[in-house]
Formats: C-alpha cells, structure tokens, sequence
C-alpha cells in the first residue's frame, strides 16, 4: 500500500459472514467510512481455521458459554443503538463459506457493500441459511445481479485456493477475532473501535478523499 | 436496590486493580458518572477465582497470547485517547488481594475514589508494587489517610470474608471479566460500555441526581 498523501485513506474490514460482532461493523462500514472520507476494503476472511490456529475449538463465545450468552444481549443493545434488526440466528455459528467466496470474488465489484450487506441481514435478521448456492443466487438475484457467472467464478479452484491464501494472510498478520480493521499496518479489533481505526487512517498527514476531490 | 424514580440512578463498577481494562474504567468512572447524575457503588473483585470458577488457567489476556499483545496496544491507544498515563507494567496481572481488601472496607467511604484511582496509577502508571501492606499504606498516606487502622480494619477476618462473599456474588451474577458495570440487573461488560451502562441507569423512567436536587 503506498501511503503518501495523494492516496485516497482507506481501512480493511476483515470478516465472516458467520460473525455476529461482525454484522454489527458490514453493516456500518460504508456511512461512517464515508462520512470520513475513507474508502472501504472488503477482507471476507474464514474466522474456524483462524481460531483453530490459536488453538480453540470454535469461536470463543461457543467455547466460554457466560461470555456467548452475554455477548447476544450486547448485541441486542448495540443494534438497538444503531437501529439495526436483530433476530436471533437459529444457528450458530452458520456454515458461510459460499457466501465468503463470493465476497472474494467480488471485492473490488461496485456491488460488494451491497452484497455483504444483505448475507449478513439473511443470517441476522431473517435467520435464513446463507451458505446454499440457492441462498447465495437468491441474495445475488435481489441485488439484479447475474448469480449464474457470479457463482462460478466464486466457486472456481482458483477463487477457492485465494479464500484460503487470504485467511493465511489473516493469521500472519496476528488476527483472532472479527470484524478486524486495518489502517496501514495498525491492527483494531472489534466493532467498538471502527471509528478509531477511521480516525486513523483519515489522520493527520493524510488528507481524506473529499479534500483530494476523489 | 430500590428504583423508585426519588432514588438516585446508580451503577455498580466490578474491577479488580490488577486488571488494564478495569484502569480505563477505573480512572473515568467518577467524571463521566457526574456529569449524567449517576452515582457510583464500588465493587471490588478477586479476578483469578472468577477466571478459575469458568475453567481458565489465567487472565483471558495472558491464556491467549495473540489477543494479550493486542490489548497492550489497544490500551495504550485508548489511554492517549483519554489522557491517561501508561508504563505497561513489568508484572502482569500484579497481586492485588491487599487493596481490594482495603477498597472493600472503604466502599462507601469519600475517599474510594482517590484510593481507586491511586491504587491504578501505581498499578499502570508508575510500575509499582500495590499488594503489600507498605505500599497500599504509602497510597493511603499520599490521600492524608491514616494506614493504621485502615489496614488494621481492611485485614480483619471480617473482611477477608467479605471479599470472598463478594467475589461469589460475582461469580453467582454472571461476571466474566473486568470492568463489569451494572445498572439495576442490566449487565455492561468492558470500559467501552461505560457510557452505555450509565446512558441506561440515567434513562427514561428515572430522574438524574441532578434533578432531584440530591
């Protein structure tokens, strides 16, 4: 990434579609992102391979059930705040692997706020499957997207392969948990601190793209 | 607690000194409570049984290397955020079962604040020893209190009791961590949700201290 002040400032969100911490943040991202000037890079990103690199069984708020339980009313809360829906997945975590494949897919795509935007509304909203090609093709079809040449791309070897390659990339760079944000090489964990990784990454030596005219 | 509309709106701080994330909340908790009306009851906590009661070896940040490191960063970003000193302390988590005694004893005294607070900056801010008795008497002479009988007091078999009853209570009410705050029975986990617990003490349905003129 080239830092010089000439570049629009912008922030990585690292997530999975199976995370509700993470719904909170997709959700988010893009009004506050843009409300400072910065751009948005979508990092979809398998938190179970991440988590049993640490060594846990599944996501800590399966493994540690007080702090899973509690963690659902925070949500509730937070949504509240945000003015989110929320409906209490029947499952949890869901299988979300189709739908991070798409996302990869379609990272740099004018669509992919959109896209992720509703996966995260039928898990946590709607508490709908996500991870069916049927879903997934549904979800595609309400954005008017062609889901027929969007899945296959997404399921293509090579996509597959760069799914994977990504969540290395995510272990290398110390993540354990989602959303993740970073600004540069500066690690934020968590939905509470979007707005400080912002902060960040629009600070002082950087101008933010509404002043550049991007 | 009786919530009558006539009552003051309080919340509960749960914190143990030799928690980093209780230092955030502990250092802010007074000023940000004023300014809403809300009082302030001190809960102090034995950590390491509350931890060893839900099956961990230790603190969550010293089991889980990755996310122990992070939250050093993260609390020295949060600390600038707030205008609060740090040296990350060379013994972590410190002994603290000393002055959680004497905060226990001194819960509704005028001083708890200041001791709290002091008691934290030794902690976090000075890379000093606050488990002997020596060294919470030197915190209670820098605040012009007598170390004799507060000690004597806080020392007494009473009071060891004291804090283990308390520490089950915690147990007993579900805490899993430090700072916890609670506004009547709603449970806020984190210094990030301070603002959140005292938005919900001071709510609607309850007058400020401000306006019952108390």
């Amino acid at each position: 990434m080239n830092d010089t002040p000439q570049d629009t400032a912008s922030i990585e969100i690292w997530f999975d579609f199976a995370s509700h911490y993470s719904y909170l943040a997709v959700m988010r991202v893009e009004d506050v992102a843009a409300a400072r000037g910065v751009a948005v890079r979508w990092k979809p990103v398998l938190l179970g391979p991440v988590f049993r690199a640490i060594g846990w069984q599944s996501s800590p708020f399966i493994d540690q059930k007080a702090k899973g339980e509690y963690a659902w009313r925070d949500i509730e809360r937070q949504c509240r705040k945000y003015g989110l829906e929320l409906v209490r997945p029947s499952v949890f975590p869901r299988a979300s692997l189709t739908p991070l494949r798409v996302a990869l897919a379609g990272a740099d795509e004018p669509w992919i706020g959109d896209f992720c935007r509703e996966v995260m509304r039928m898990n946590f909203a709607r508490d709908l499957d996500i991870d069916s090609a049927d879903a997934v093709g549904d979800a595609l079809g309400r954005l008017g997207l062609p889901p027929g040449p969007i899945l296959a791309r997404a399921l293509s070897d090579t996509n597959k392969l760069a799914l994977r390659t990504q969540t290395e990339e995510a272990r290398r760079r110390g993540l354990f948990g989602a959303p993740t944000f970073f600004a540069g090489d500066e690690m934020f964990w968590g939905n509470d601190r979007l707005e400080d990784a912002l902060e960040h990454a629009a600070g002082p030596g950087r101008r933010t793209a509404r002043e550049t005219g991007e």
